[in-house]
């Protein structure tokens, strides 16, 4: 499960991030949510993607690695073309990393800093001053959210792995980082080497990475022709 | 360049998307668009990916196909793992298809229909009537882009194209389809087999496929800790 940020909004009354989740298995005899197995046919790279806090703190990212994921995030499509997003990039040990990672929620504290490289998102909220300003798109968000895939993917396969994040202090980042009104920082993207089973780490985080992975079943989100009726695969 | 719906917004008078188009090639001096040729070390399948025209229209999808790139979107990473998307697919020929394929713009509805499917997607905006509603995010949108990215990469590892578009009547196909109130239409995605160049096919869509795909440079969107200021790859 991603870390939750406070843009989240929670139908009920708890506030915080395990308490959400402590809900959210509650509320599984209604939508029962099995594990990886049930998927054949799956990309490996995919498949086996998950969001892990076990993070190698002395692995250094190459700058060739950092180049490719950003070239991943680049090449990503977007409504004409309109490349709402933007990245901030912080590598374990660099001014900026020094500069925003006290601005991390304390439970995110405890893992993230331990990644190679903390990348912050951002997607483009209005059109800018400029009089030839790139045009905004109502898409941005989902654009972005299609740049950060891209660029998972690309660190995948460079054998890294990937933990988004929202628990940070967004408007103390914007502050800092002199993010301009017509910009929205959105997302934090843990990137690095994970930790093998048999490398000393932090047992907390082992255990939670260890956790199933879940998702709703597919008849649940893929539909016909008309919403709630299940596709026919065959 | 992905073809445009009527949510996008402009910062011109021009109304089309050709206008629109046409407005970004004059305002290049400010912001140069470089090639693909500028980016060593991205992945073949992200390098290569581009939104086709040029769809073989007797290509047929096969179930296993449809279901592993469904899956692919189905174990996207979401906030807190709230799964706020859904998707109508229409393969071409079937009840679905005849009743969302006259909903597309006149633009798409010259090429997109001859795509082997046609996916709809959707994201959460609300949390459900339902008292145990899975709770809704402000990364709806955001995520839903990170599961149409990853549907996009298994479709590329299957030998497919892909080519998202928002040029449809958003608010026709909620009704034809019975989409609750507390979901939003958001894109189409037409899925198929390219036509090899020997193959014949429409004229005006090989043109515009051939045209070469264009990007910010990575300075414009990679920042270190400053917003503007590229981030240092060494």
């Amino acid at each position: 499960m991603p870390s939750l940020g406070r843009p989240f909004r929670r139908t009920s009354r708890s506030t915080s991030a395990e308490g959400w989740a402590r809900e959210q298995e509650r509320t599984s005899t209604r939508s029962p949510r099995v594990t990886l197995d049930a998927s054949p046919g799956l990309l490996p790279l995919l498949r086996e993607r998950r969001s892990t806090r076990s993070f190698d703190e002395t692995h250094v990212l190459a700058d060739d690695e950092l180049r490719a994921m950003l070239e991943a995030a680049r090449w990503a499509p977007s409504a004409g073309n309109s490349q709402p997003w933007a990245f901030l990039v912080a590598r374990r040990g660099d001014a900026a990393h020094q500069r925003l990672v006290p601005l991390l929620s304390r439970g995110n504290q405890s893992w993230a800093p331990r990644a190679s490289a903390l990348v912050f998102t951002l997607h483009q909220v209005a059109s800018g001053p400029e009089e030839d300003a790139l045009t905004y798109s109502d898409y941005a968000a989902y654009d972005l959210g299609q740049a950060v895939a891209q660029l998972s993917v690309q660190a995948l396969a460079l054998g890294l792995v990937v933990h988004q994040f929202a628990g940070f202090d967004h408007e103390g980042l914007a502050a800092q980082a002199g993010v301009p009104r017509h910009w929205q920082v959105t997302t934090g993207v843990a990137l690095g080497r994970e930790l093998a089973a048999d490398e000393p780490g932090d047992t907390g985080a082992r255990e939670r990475d260890r956790r199933p992975r879940t998702r709703k079943p597919l008849a649940e989100l893929a539909f016909g022709a008309t919403f709630g009726e299940p596709v026919d695969l065959g």
